[in-house]
C-alpha cells in the first residue's frame, strides 16, 4: 500500500527494534540513505541495525564510522532505495521479503513489496527522502548523518551533472554542506579515484574502439580474457559504458561484452535522437531511453554485426 | 582600487556604452560572466558588447544565442573573471590595459589593474558574483543568463566536486535552474562530450604512465609528436593533468610536457600529504598546494629524472 510522508514517518516515530535493509549490490545512494537513517533513529534513543546482501564495498566505510552492532530484534523492518524485493538479494529476500514493514523509494518502476510504500519518482536520490523524514523526526542533522545524505545525492546524480537533479537536490546539498558534509573528500573518493588496473582495462578497451555509420554509432567490445589481464571486476565495465556515447558525434554508443556463460551482454547508450531502450527492445531487452541493455546467444564478434546490421537497416 | 559591492554596483548603473572583457584562453566562467552581464546590460537598455583576445570555442556558442552585434562606444570597460592585465591577452591589453573601469574577480591573486576592481576570493566561481550584481540591478534572471551564469558555476566547481563550493555555490544553482537554465543540457556539453581524437590522445599519454615509489607517484609524459599524431590542441593536455593523481594510492602525479619551443612544462598534482606548490617552487614555479606547475629548459626526459631524484631525495 502507498502511503503519504506523514503516516511513513508516523510508523517509524512509533517503531522499536528497527532493522534497516539496503539493495543488492550497495551503492551510494541505498548506503547513504540506510546509514543517515539508522543514525537519525539512534540519535533519537531507538535501536536499529541496518543490512546489506553484500558486502559494503572499502570505498563506502566512512558511512559507518563511528557506529557500533547492536542487538536488535528486527520487530520493524525499513527497505531504503530498493526497487521490488529480489534487489534485496536472494538470502535477505528469502528472510524478510515477506515482512518488511515500510519501503522509501524514488524509482518510478518501484514494486508495492512492502506493507507500505512511500515513493517520490521525481526524487534524484532515496537520500533527499531521507533528509526529510528526518527533519520531520525532529532529529538534527549531525555532520554524520550530513556526509551520508550527501553521498547518496551526489553519487546518484553523478555528482549534480543528470537531468534528474532538480532546485530542491541543491538546496538539500547547500544545507548539508553547512551541516558539516564532507563533500570534497566524498566526491574524491566516488569520482575521482581509479585504480591502476581500471586505468589499463579503460586503455585496452579504447584499443577496440570502431566507429560506424560516419562516426555516429561507436562500439567497443570487452572479452572476459581483457578483464583477467587487467584484474578487474564486473564494476569496471561500469565505468567502460559511457565512454562510446560520450565521443563528439556519435549518437548511438554500444558495448559489446562477453559473458561468463558463453552469451554476450549489450549495453546501447543514446543522444537525444534515438532510443536505446527501443533498440535493445528488439533483441529482447530493455531499459531507459537514453541506457538500456540486451543479451544475445552468439559471440561478440556476431553480436555486434548482428546490432550493426539492425541499426543500418532498420534504425538509422 | 578595491571598492565593496555596492559601489561596484552603482558603477554599472550609471554606465552607459559598456564594453565586457573576458580573459585569453577564456572557459565556461570568464565567458558565463561576460555573457550574463551583458544580457543583463541590455534587459536594462544599455548598449553592451563582449570582446575576447581568443577566438570564442564552439561549445560554449550558446552563451550568445539570441545576441546580435552592436555599434558600442566602449565608454565604461569591464572585465570578467581576469585575475591580472596580462591574461587580457597581449593586443586587448595594450588596447584597454589602462583604461579598465571596473574588474570583478574572484582569483586570491587578483591584482588591482582597473581603477576599481571588486573581488570576492572565496566565491567559487566569478559568475556567483556576477549573479548577485544582476539582481542588485533589479534585472530579472532570464533563462538565457540561468544558462550563461550555470555555466561558470558548474565548470569553475568541476560540477560541483572542488572543494570551492560553498552552500551559496548549490543556492545559487538552485535558483537557475528555477530560472531555467539548461542544467543538464550544458553538463552533458561541458563534461561529456569528448572529440574521437582527445580520446586517441589520452589512450597514448597512458601508454607513457609509469609508477614509483611504491606507487605513490605517477608520472605521464607527453611530447610535441603525440599531440601532432593526434591532431589535439594544448586545451586537450588539461584533460590529461588529473589522471595521474586519480589513480588510487598515488599522493604526488606529474605529467611532463615537452613544449614546441624546447623546453620542458611539467604540471604537478598532489593528494593531502603533500604541497604540490613546494615542489614547483623548487623549480622556480609555483601554484595552489593541490595543483602547481613550473618549467624546465630540459628534454622531457631529463626533466623527469630531474623531478624523481628531487623527490626521493628531499620530499618522499
Amino acid at each position: 500500500m502507498l502511503v503519504d510522508f506523514t503516516q511513513a514517518v508516523n510508523e517509524l516515530k512509533e517503531a522499536e527494534d528497527i532493522l534497516i535493509l539496503c539493495h543488492r549490490n550497495p551503492d551510494g545512494d541505498t548506503l547513504g540513505s540506510g546509514y543517515a537513517l539508522l543514525r537519525a533513529l539512534r540519535d533519537m534513543g531507538k535501536r536499529a541495525s541496518l543490512s546489506c546482501y553484500d558486502r559494503i564495498p572499502d570505498k563506502f566505510h566512512y558511512l559507518r564510522k563511528g557506529l557500533t552492532p547492536v542487538s536488535c530484534e528486527d520487530k520493524f523492518i525499513v527497505s531504503v532505495d530498493v526497487a521490488e524485493r529480489k534487489l534485496l538479494g536472494e538470502s535477505v529476500s528469502e528472510k524478510y521479503g515477506d515482512r518488511i514493514d515500510l519501503s522509501f523509494d524514488h524509482h518510478g518502476t518501484s514494486r508495492l513489496f512492502a506493507k507500505t510504500t512511500y515513493c517520490e519518482p521525481d526524487s534524484a536520490s532515496a537520500c533527499e527522502i531521507i533528509y526529510n523524514v528526518i527533519k520531520a523526526l525532529g532529529v538534527e542533522i549531525s555532520a554524520d548523518i550530513a556526509s551520508c545524505l550527501y553521498t547518496g545525492i551526489s553519487t546518484d546524480t553523478g555528482c549534480f551533472r543528470y537531468s534528474n537533479v532538480t532546485p530542491r537536490t541543491h538546496r538539500i546539498a547547500a544545507e548539508l554542506i553547512e551541516k558539516g558534509a564532507d563533500h570534497s573528500r566524498i566526491n574524491v573518493r566516488m569520482f575521482e579515484t581509479r585504480t591502476l588496473d581500471s586505468i589499463m582495462f579503460e586503455r585496452m578497451c579504447l584499443d577496440t574502439l570502431e566507429c560506424y555509420a560516419g562516426g555516429s554509432v561507436a562500439v567497443i567490445t570487452v572479452t572476459v580474457d581483457m578483464m583477467e589481464q587487467c584484474g578487474v571486476d564486473r564494476s569496471a565495465i561500469d565505468s567502460i559504458k559511457p565512454i562510446t556515447r560520450q565521443i563528439d558525434g556519435v549518437e548511438i554508443g554500444i558495448t559489446v561484452k562477453e559473458e561468463e556463460n558463453g552469451k554476450t551482454g549489450v549495453s546501447v547508450r543514446t543522444g537525444e535522437s534515438f532510443d536505446a531502450s527501443l533498440i535493445c527492445a528488439h533483441f529482447g531487452g530493455g531499459g531507459h531511453a537514453r541506457a538500456a541493455g540486451c543479451e544475445m546467444a552468439l559471440s561478440p564478434e556476431e553480436t555486434k554485426m548482428k546490432i550493426l546490421e539492425y541499426l543500418y537497416n532498420d534504425v538509422l
